[in-house]
């Protein structure tokens, strides 16, 4: 459904009136180097997830301007003719390296870089930002959620609020790499294979003669999965007996102990309590408590602190929408240039805001293990040809307080930054959508407990090599004496 | 691009199960009547704007499931063969009325109404809810930020931090319906005529040799629509003198007047003061300053009042994703069902939390104006059958304060609602999107002031009809005795 279309006139204009002046100006065959990075974990948090490469891949692959849109860019009245031609055989012909899927990742390290001519390096800003801010919002926000949850599943049910119609269907599919166990977005088990569940809406409750009517007859139809919603009326007082008396007069008989009620409204940690009770006295041990109602990983903590007797979480509107912070900040910044024989020239783009300073050149980015924890130690960002020699010691600095050192024995490294394409051509082996989700888990156990800690995280080490620190201060330097 | 899309699987598994639940109940064919309304106005406004009904339309237009998508439900193991059959020649055989586009509504009155037989009705529920939800959201924050600019053109600028592609396309249509001039999404014009522009990034900039280089060629080759970023590495120091001389060279010996500088980092408020001043005194009264980064509505209202130099506001990441409340939450609701007989027979959802019970029945909703002023003094709810006589005295009432009352001479009403979908059959005739955005401006004119403010407005009367009132307590009484 959403894997054929071509997204190519998604962009901003600009990248169009840059594209059109690149062409006249006889810039667009320069190679150009450009880093996709974030400045700052959404929530405050210690890391984000990189999630959206497929998505960009897909783009990358369907890139092509059709006669109609030519045509309507030659209406706009302001691009030359000679280049609404050579659109015509546009396609992408240039390197992409990126960090899988799954990844945790930190502020300031490319987890992108694009080598391409510079009209199609431009040209594809938007998009590949639009598909890497969006999902690494929603994996980053469920990877939250999911370690609030310690364990129990968290299920993702916020279609009807997402910000969009693939807000709601690649959001679930972000939300499964970030760790969700599934969503009610039945769209994204057909396109993704995230697996879809639901049971009953309050309205299946109202459209019969009883609660109890409507509790028994889902039953009868749905033995094996009957999660029953139980705050359509009164949850203690009608909800949670009438589910008792279905699951008992339906469900039991059969020796059938899979099933469930929803507590979608009130106070959940004392509902979920007496709930318990009451299932517990009626024998009903068996029973899961499936909780939803503008939950986060913030109301998820609170409630399991009280000891809420919850199974199951469903977490709508809040996570699809990272709700409280919904933008995730990737920006794509120019990193360096080719000149005519093909020599790297690092660029640098300064502001009055030091954060704001791009770190220039044709990186590599390593992430450092202790070879006796296996945790993450910290990553340095490299020139492209540097290489760290694992057997001897390694001193890394703060590029803001170079002061700071810290002497590595004892570690292995590893690229995060892998082939994906060259030359145009696909090189990279997408993973299954399970793997992405499993690696994704695997290397969040690889963060100390303090990077992963929801308030006030340990600020995880992204450094520069003393290589590119030296080409970073000459680049600020001379553009200062300008 | 997007408009051909089937979304049917786009729905929230639930709809499906309950969907085959009513088939297999023979409640399938039972008409019922949902309502969709919201309960709370983002940022705490007086007011939201009903956007996304064309989405709906087409939505409804493309409903059917294609024998994939019954391949992919069978394989889920719990739908009826004969459900399944019948899913096949299934389509929306219903009626809908909504609110149009660009309305302004408040919470708690319907701004759709659907009446279908339940399948149909259960299983749009997801994406109606979708598509307005996210739609109304941005048009709303794109109104108040519009509102907050007092005149000056706000462009929007979001693509590539929105939610999604369609956070991006269909969110850059909503933003004009609010009120924006256009959008930088170059495919938002293709689609919907949303005016796209734009011109350089940071990369143009650093693209060249020098900064003064990248100006004038941008000049040369776009005499008619220069704006210069002038941040890329001084604002006061090299971007503002840099662009004053190219547009002294390049443009003003032509006679062209109409060019601009654009701010994308720093402090705003200085910065534009003293570029005016420096562009003022090159003479060059005529060159507007265009403004981006992080902006919304109260940072906008800051800066003005502070007497910044703006003539133009690009809005990003914090209008497409209504940053600050990225939630727009329209519910779904069972207000009514149809006996054998095709008597309406209201329905009630209780809730602990009173704003959360709904209001029973099939409505309509009438605007109230003074025929003094024009202005919007109150909505009413009445039952279906009900007409408001313009030439008597109308006694208003608040439902949650009964002795408030107000009486109301000389006024004119206006039903709301209107006619979308009669028999599955579309019976409306779509306005241009620019017809939308003018009838957004001219409704939101019509309310008073205190109903504009952003911060603590006053609020707008949703009041019910005695009649529906009186069904409304007896239902509620009714299901305390239960």
């Amino acid at each position: 459904m959403m894997n054929d279309v071509n997204y190519t006139m998604l962009c901003d204009f600009y990248e169009l009136t840059m594209g059109n002046g690149y062409f006249l100006s006889g810039l667009h065959q320069k190679y150009t180097y450009f880093d996709v990075f974030f400045r700052e974990v959404p929530d405050g948090g210690g890391f984000a997830i990189a999630a959206g490469l497929e998505q960009v891949i897909e783009y990358i692959q369907n890139l092509r301007f059709d006669k109609k849109d030519i045509d309507f860019l030659r209406g706009k009245g302001c691009f030359d003719e000679r280049f609404l031609r050579w659109l015509k055989y546009f396609k992408f012909t240039g390197d992409i390296w990126a960090v899988p899927e799954g990844t945790p990742v930190f502020p300031g390290e490319p987890i992108m870089t694009v080598r391409a001519p510079a009209v199609e390096a431009q040209l594809i800003e938007t998009y590949v930002l639009l598909a890497l801010n969006h999902q690494s919002l929603i994996a980053t926000k469920a990877n939250r959620v999911v370690r609030a949850a310690q364990g129990r599943p968290v299920l993702e049910f916020g279609s009807r609020r997402a910000q969009g119609a693939d807000g709601a269907i690649i959001g679930a599919r972000a939300a499964y790499i970030g760790g969700c166990a599934g969503t009610a977005c039945t769209v994204s088990d057909q396109l993704f294979g995230v697996p879809a569940g639901g049971t009953m809406a309050h309205s299946w409750v109202q459209m019969f003669d009883s609660e109890y009517e409507a509790f028994k007859t889902y039953c009868e139809l749905y033995p094996n999965n009957a999660t029953l919603l139980v705050d359509t009326y009164n949850t203690l007082k009608s909800g949670v007996p009438n589910a008792i008396r279905a699951f008992k007069e339906v469900l039991v008989p059969k020796g059938i102990t899979k099933f469930a009620i929803r507590l979608d409204s009130g106070d959940i940690s004392y509902l979920s309590k007496q709930a318990r009770k009451m299932l517990d006295e009626a024998g009903l041990q068996c029973c899961k408590i499936t909780v939803s109602n503008a939950l986060d990983e913030r109301i998820i903590t609170d409630l399991l602190m009280q000891g809420a007797c919850i199974d199951t979480f469903g977490v709508g509107e809040r996570l699809i929408t990272a709700k409280s912070a919904p933008v995730f900040g990737c920006v794509y910044k120019l990193a360096a240039v080719e000149d005519e024989n093909g020599r790297i020239i690092p660029k640098i783009k300064v502001s009055e805001n030091t954060a704001k300073i791009t770190t220039p050149h044709f990186k590599k980015v390593y992430r450092i293990f202790d070879r006796e924890t296996g945790k993450a130690l910290a990553d340095q960002l490299c020139v492209y040809d540097e290489v760290i020699d694992e057997t001897k010691p390694l001193v890394i600095f703060d590029q803001f307080a170079v002061w700071k050192t810290k002497k590595l024995t004892n570690f292995s490294v590893k690229e995060l930054l892998v082939p994906i394409f060259e030359g145009g051509k696909l090189v990279y082996k997408k993973p299954a959508l399970s793997e992405i989700r499993d690696y994704c888990a695997q290397q969040v156990e690889l963060l100390w407990d303090e990077v992963k800690r929801f308030e006030n995280p340990h600020n995880y080490y992204v450094d520069l090599s003393e290589k590119l620190w030296v080409i970073k201060r000459e680049l600020l330097n001379s553009k200062n004496e300008e």
